[in-house]
């Protein structure tokens, strides 16, 4: 299938510089600060973004090593899927994170919660609304036994670069 | 700053076939059926997917126009910057949407509350997990007076080609 070709909107800027003890989720990084440094083309896309609490970041894993289909998580000590997990080794290495919004400043967005690598390029800002996003009930798998762990498990760089900031 | 190149992995069936008409959102495509076909070299990457009741697509907005940094979105009168809606007008024109996980067989994943166009090109299927994607609390802007029209309101082409399947 033909190449999809995307560019990178921003920045993100974290306190997290190296993938060994940085949250794993938005979760872990409870009152972690950082921001977007948005591309100036972009400003007049960010108009009403302020009324919203928390949005949905999509961003491209630079660190990411090489595509595997099973990976063991950060959570887990089993081998599964990739599709079954949040990790970078995917064959789109396309992050989520669902941010809190804390100001709005020209193209400066201050974050809240934020769980990614210094520098990370950000590819897509959406504002979340619960309607859309949150569906009644769910089930999940593998997690189930190991969400509560998501709050203090900090990554070890098994799927980044040993070296960041190159 | 680069390009970033990603493949499909697979592709999004559905019954909407024309842009005008189809739902805007999953919480409008309540019961609406569809599947995943996902290439054969990925089959690996399901694995413990099948645990999960809901996941998260990500999929390229293939039949998108041009980019535009204000929009008037299906659920509202007034200009909004497109990073305050989920148009698909976006600089990375990258949907989003959480839909119930209802069988998988090989690389074909039954999928329900599917609200994209027939077609639809996937790069991505994650986890939907509460911890991870749920915050607590939130504002949601401009939507809050029309939320609940999401349900009922259809699409009108605005923001894709009017022929579609080519």
């Amino acid at each position: 299938m033909a190449d999809i070709i995307y560019h990178p909107i921003g920045v993100i800027r974290s306190p997290f510089t190296d993938p060994q003890g940085m949250p794993i989720q938005p979760s872990s990084a409870a009152g972690a600060r950082g921001y977007i440094l948005l591309d100036d083309s972009y400003a007049a896309g960010l108009k009403d973004l302020d009324g919203f609490s928390h949005a949905i970041l999509l961003y491209h894993f630079h660190k990411a090593k090489e595509v595997r289909m099973k990976v063991v998580p950060f959570l887990d000590q089993h081998e599964r899927g990739v599709f079954a997990t949040r990790a970078p080794c995917r064959p789109n290495p396309i992050g989520l994170s669902v941010v809190r919004l804390f100001s709005i400043e020209g193209t400066r967005i201050e974050i809240e919660n934020i769980d990614v690598l210094d520098g990370t390029p950000l590819l897509d800002i959406k504002p979340y609304v619960p309607e859309f996003d949150t569906p009644a009930v769910c089930r999940i798998g593998w997690i189930e036994q190991s969400r509560h762990r998501a709050v203090l498990q900090k990554a070890d760089g098994r799927f980044t670069d040993d070296k960041i900031g190159q």
